[in-house]
């Protein structure tokens, strides 16, 4: 613990925008920080949640503990949904209250003897739980670095999908695409590249796809897309960003039968226990919500959020953009990764805050790869997304 | 991982309940074994729960993430109603999904240098959790026992509390009491010693009172009506067995911030760094729940449910008792722990299970120190409790 750097990145954020308010007390912020949603969820969620809270006041309805794996029927609903014809099973979905908590069992399950991989810039949960797991070295400040831990670094030399000829074997690598902080989906070949690696290096890979529905173009919404990922690949997703279910709580893993550790141990057989053991389900309620997200009038409802989100994008992309910026990302994901060439990603968090009142996120919070970079979220009011444009032309005309 | 012996004790349980069910098909199997609640949440509660999740359609009554540390008008009720005048503050309770999951991110802030201490026999999720962190030795076949741990034998002959100048010291205790599943709660004057115990000897206390509401008796409720204990003491808890929400899933873990670590860094600050990193918060609405929980509506309600499942308690005492048999625990906790004196535990529980179709809970299953014991739950509907009742009788007659 004691490794650890200042806080987790987004409670610093909100310490940072605290302290601006109360310099500032009428300042009127916009937040386009964390990336938290902020759309009402549809009805037709909702009203299934509503539904089965109140079931649970009834003989009929109650129900206790259900299994820590998730409801049959939702675990079968994932399935169909996201993996039609990919040969994931029902029994390889493993439901959870989020991507968050489950790369932190994956952390457990892994150990503190592992090595592991990350893109440079990415979502910071891996590198935070994976120091917190003793997997690392001390952090070296001269390079803004855990001794211990590989950093692929994903820029837009290189298209943002890092050279894997330069990248040391590790026995895990986090692989999250559409990319949390850069928004840059990785495309087939490219997975393919990594997958092939992955088998080569007898690595697992635990592939973040929680933004997929963002995905635009034919990149892949899972890796399980790609032939022989199952036998080198865990999958882990959420409903946060697709129906806001933020607050809620719900995700997902997929932990094939087919990955086996190196003594052809199934990895699903120990993650299962680690779920029964350090887990007890997610909410029974959440469930019921994810349940009614799924079903025709829950997917329309969804792809209209993720749609408004989108709509968002272009909104941020645009202004950036006629200020003569350069941004990446956007396309495939609700994040717009702008660069300031040479500039410190805080100072410029400061200055956009400070000037602006516009929350973002400063790209090195992210890994040493994001410096020169802030992220911009799209999730927002549109009037507020539309007031953030206006700040940040007059800021930077 | 590999250390782990067969599977986490209910799954095991929940396995070979459905092996008797293919034997025996039309077997009408009465469930007295996993501590799963029965009876429907009060209608006070699943209404604040219906409504939080119609808000969360609205744009005024939609939250996204929310604090991980839970909300703050529940962490103050909590504070309020559990532990009004111990100096216990807003800030020192952190919500969670569950006691469970909460034990399990305790063990990943200690991490797999530390020695435990358990009760024996105790709920196992200590144990299994301690070995997936690798903090034990190996399972020693002959004494049932993992290396590494310090089993503290709890029996009739010494009133279910351990006698503590036998035990070595520990990093960690793990005290659970109204104990799963003696049922027994320990005294004022008991607690006293052990909070000097782990005072004298620099360990902490991991006190589990997820049943303290079951307690008839003037033990204490929390470790903290004991004077020094928030030097020495965190304290989990759940409303699953108050409200009916195993499924539901909130708890909360106190963790004071007098507690400090040997080097003065408080506890509480770095449990709140692996809360951020490892966990999302609790379903915001399973906290609408629980803020019903403690209205004085919603105490009543619990009050009630508590009582009938301590009426339950008291049907299944007086069936063993007019059998013959020594039962323990049950006044304090809705758990009855019955003595076959000489005889395997699975070997009692395969009888019940084969000859009653009512399932229990073998007592070695909560370690060697349960070994002749079965765990009777409480938890029924009444009529499956009278029944279960009258086959008992029959078997045992």
């Amino acid at each position: 613990m004691a490794k650890l750097q200042a806080g987790y990145l987004f409670p610093e954020i909100a310490r940072r925008r605290a302290a601006h308010l109360l310099k500032y007390p009428d300042a009127k912020i916009i937040s386009l920080g964390i990336g938290d949603t902020t759309e009402p969820i549809p009805d037709v969620i909702t009203n299934a949640m509503g539904e089965r809270a109140h079931a649970l006041s009834t003989i009929d309805g109650y129900s206790g503990y259900g299994a820590e794996q998730g409801e049959k029927k939702l675990r079968s609903a994932i399935a169909a949904t996201y993996y039609a014809d990919l040969g994931i099973e029902d029994s390889d979905i493993f439901v959870s209250d989020g991507a968050k908590c489950d790369i932190s069992r994956l952390q457990v399950l892994f150990g503190s003897n592992v090595t592991i991989a990350v893109q440079d810039p990415s979502y910071p949960a891996y590198v935070d739980s994976s120091v917190i797991m003793g997997q690392t070295g001390l952090y070296q400040q001269d390079v803004q670095k855990y001794g211990n831990i590989e950093y692929m670094r994903c820029n837009p030399e290189n298209g943002f999908f890092p050279d894997l000829s330069t990248v040391p074997r590790t026995d895990i690598i986090f692989f999250c695409s559409p990319n949390n902080p850069t928004g840059a989906a990785a495309s087939r070949d490219q997975l393919t590249r990594l997958v092939k690696f992955a088998k080569d290096n007898g690595s697992i890979i635990v592939y973040d796809s929680a933004y997929a529905m963002y995905i635009s173009d034919d990149s892949p919404k899972s890796i399980f897309e790609i032939p022989g990922a199952k036998e080198v690949a865990v999958e882990t997703a959420s409903f946060s960003k697709y129906a806001g279910f933020t607050g809620v709580r719900l995700g997902w893993t997929v932990v094939p039968k087919e990955l086996l550790f190196s003594d052809g141990h199934p990895v699903a057989k120990d993650f299962n226990r680690i779920v029964c053991t350090c887990f007890n389900g997610a909410s029974n309620i959440a469930q019921a919500g994810g349940l009614a997200c799924l079903s025709p009038e829950g997917l329309k409802a969804m792809h209209d959020v993720v749609g408004f989100y989108k709509e968002n994008t272009e909104i941020i992309v645009d202004t950036f953009t006629s200020l003569g910026f350069n941004v990446y990302g956007a396309k495939n994901a609700p994040y717009v990764w702008v660069h300031f060439p040479g500039r410190n990603s805080w100072d410029v968090f400061a200055e956009i805050l400070e000037k602006a009142n516009v929350v973002t996120t400063p790209g090195s919070g992210f890994g040493p790869g994001g410096e020169g970079f802030v992220r911009v979220s799209a999730f927002g009011h549109r009037d507020n997304i539309i007031e953030a444009a206006r700040r940040l032309k007059q800021l930077y005309k």
